[in-house]
Parts: C-alpha cells; structure tokens; sequence
C-alpha cells in the first residue's frame, strides 16, 4: 500500500523527505480555494509571489493580480484572496499573479517533491482520483496561519487521507489523528469550523460567501498542479 | 474565562508566547510519565539533561542515573525510561538525573513561563486541580516525536483543554481539534493509540506494561513542578 503524511506548518516541512513523493498543499481560507476556481473558471495560469512588490510589477506583464495581507485586499491590487470573485468565468482567458500570507510559502517550500499539487474541498474528488492513479506517496502539507496548526487546512487534510483509505495508509501520528478528526466532524464542516480561530478573523471581513464555497465539495473535476513555478489546471 | 492552547512540538514554540501563562510538557511515551512516576514513589528531585554524558556524571553527585535513547537504555545508565521502574517505592529518597530523546527539549524550551508542570495520564485529574487554582493562562507543550506531531502527546493535551472546559476555553485551533478527538478516541486510548507511530515502536521493545501504566488515570494525587532546573513532586 502507498503511504499518506500530514505536514501542519511550513515550519515542520524540513522534518519530512519530499523526494519521491506527491505534494497536496492545502490552504482553505482562502489561497487554494482561489486558485481552483480561478482555474476552473478560465484562468490559463497562475503564479505565485511572496513579496507584494514582486507580483504587482507582474501587470506589466499582462497578468492579473491579486493580492491579500491578512485576510485584505492588498493596496493597488485588482483582486484580493476571493474565490467568488473567478466565477461565471469573469476572468477566463486572463493570466493571473498571486501573492498570500501563507499558501505561498507552503508551495515554495514544497518544491522538492515529484509533484506538487493545490488542494482544496471544491475539487476533493478529482484530487483524489488523481492521486490514486499514481504510484507515489502522499504528503499533505497545510499552509498553516503564520507558521501554527490551522483547522480548516488540518480537516481538509483528514478528508483527503480518509478518502484515500483504500491506496494509502497513514505512515505518521497526524495522519492518523486527522482521518479521526474528519471522521466525527466532517458531516457538518462549517459548524465545526466556525469555532477556528481562522473563520472568525474571517468573519470580521464579512465573506460568508467565501467561506461557504471553500467548504463545497467536488464544484470541479479539475486538479491544480505546479510545475516550473506556474500553476495551470487539467480536466481529470 | 482563561485560555488554553496546545503547542504540537518543541519546533513550533518559538510561535508561542509563553509569559504569564504555565506551561505542561508531556511526553506520555515515556518521560513525563516517568517522571511523575518516580516523584510520586518518593524520588525527591529530578535534573533533566540533553546530553548523555552530562548527564551520567551526575552519579559522582549522588544520583540515581536514568538515560534512554531511541527507547532503549542507553550504554552504562542504571535505569532506562520505565515508568514502572520506580512503584513499590523502589528508589525512595534517592535524587534523580534523567535524560531522554524529546522530553528534556521540551522542559528546556519552556523556560520562560511562569511555571512549568510536567504531565502524565497518571496524574491527569491532580494537574487539572492546580490549574483551575491558578490565575494563569496554559500552554500544553508536547514535546512530540523528532519535532512531529505525534498522537499519544497530543490525546493527553485533548483530555487537558477538556478537563478544563469550565475554566479555560481554547485560544487556538490544536486546542480546538484536539478536545474533539480525544472526545471520540478517549474511550478507548489505547485501542486508538495501538495505531500510532510511537506505540508501535514501543511494541517492539516489549514494554506493555509500561504502555498500560503511562494510560492509566489518575493513580497519583500529586503534581510535578520545574523549578530553578530541577523538578519536584508536591501533594495536592
């Protein structure tokens, strides 16, 4: 059987071997939910930037951009970290520059693995058929909130290890203790959650919207994938 | 109402602030265990080392020498890190000097608290009594497995933030997921934990027993305090 791991912070990803492996990274509120429904709605790429400076000069370049400092629209950006904000294809056609307070770390930090992917519950289904149509291992690295464990990302990361049940066994403690979190609390996500410190930083912005699409399951049957630093999507 | 959080491991604490607030380091497999163990069959004093060899010339000072490695008892110590070493009052009235793979880290990073408790299933209901005495905020510091989350440390702190429910309401999201796992799984510990990484690397040094003592509630009415370096156990 190939073996699932959990990794909950960039700051605990240096503990882990990446080589040889597939890469899920996973930051619910919001950076990877964005980046699916971008690339479900017609986005063509999207690259990600640490540094505000760095993404905004990308609009030269033609792309969009988008950028959130803690949980905001940054100043002088076209979009901020809304994952609504992509649908009925409203910019489709369009490249897109991303910069995040955390999910851009994880991804950078990830870049050792065979593969990198996005996750999030919008498109939980094709991940995981993608996943089991491979022969790697898996490791699911959460984004975290500023380095520390996070709810929503650690859920997301139970669902997909209990989903992948059949082909990949938990090989470490938070695999293990995350597939029995998803187990008594999956059946109401957004119940559970509301209780996170993240959702109720959230809540203050007022995107409810937001939050009840991160939490919709399977909108899409398109998996996220980063190769070269630039991530695109393909139908599965 | 005081607050309650849960740092996963040594590696994540520098995210904490740890003043004003008291700190619980556990290592159920098998430090804190240990510990709580030999202080409650009359060992008078605990001194933790990171290093073996400091640690063993303690002996010319007097004391009992206590040193495991990778759960073994390390080349020329008396005592390894068997909780069950200590019943039946086996070393009453001799000082002890202890070194083991995780648990003296994480005793050491937790320096800047208020208080330091050390914590163990056999003393669970006596810690939560001076906590619910006490003005402070807590941190429960698992000192978890090579700087991973590992689940034995992290089940003891869900019993923790559950326990004190009535006086101390999570101020983070570890805090949050782990109060509900251990109400799914604390039923049955070791059932759930005879899954994970540790306890299977345990089996294999047949130590059941000492399995079955680090699980077992509430044997002693005392707590064990870090003071100034060394560790001491108090009545409650």
């Amino acid at each position: 059987m190939r073996k699932v791991e959990i990794c909950f912070s960039p700051e605990l990803i240096h503990l882990h071997s990446l080589q040889g492996k597939i890469v899920v990274v996973v930051d619910i509120f919001r950076a990877t939910s964005t980046m699916i429904s971008a690339l479900a709605n017609g986005i063509t790429e999207i690259k990600t930037f640490a540094d505000l400076e760095e993404c905004r000069s990308m609009k030269s370049q033609g792309y969009l951009i988008a950028g959130e400092r803690n949980g905001l629209t940054a100043p002088g950006f076209e979009l901020g970290n809304s994952p609504v904000a992509y649908l009925n294809e409203a910019y489709s056609g369009k490249k897109l520059a991303m910069t995040t307070t955390n999910g851009t770390l994880a991804i950078s930090k990830s870049a050792e693995a065979d593969e990198v992917l996005i996750g999030a519950f919008p498109n939980l289904s094709a991940t995981i058929q993608y996943l089991q149509g491979k022969e790697q291992d898996v490791l699911i690295h959460c984004a975290g909130w500023k380095g520390m464990f996070n709810l929503e990302d650690s859920l997301y990361a139970g669902a997909l290890v209990k989903s992948l049940e059949s082909s990949h066994e938990p090989s470490e403690d938070g695999a293990l203790a995350m597939k029995a979190l998803f187990e008594k609390e999956g059946h109401d996500l957004k119940g559970f959650l509301s209780k996170a410190s993240h959702a109720k930083r959230l809540q203050n912005h007022n995107i409810e919207s937001d939050i009840d699409f991160c939490l919709t399951l399977d909108l899409f049957s398109m998996i996220g994938k980063v190769e070269n630093g630039t991530l695109t999507g393909s139908e599965i």
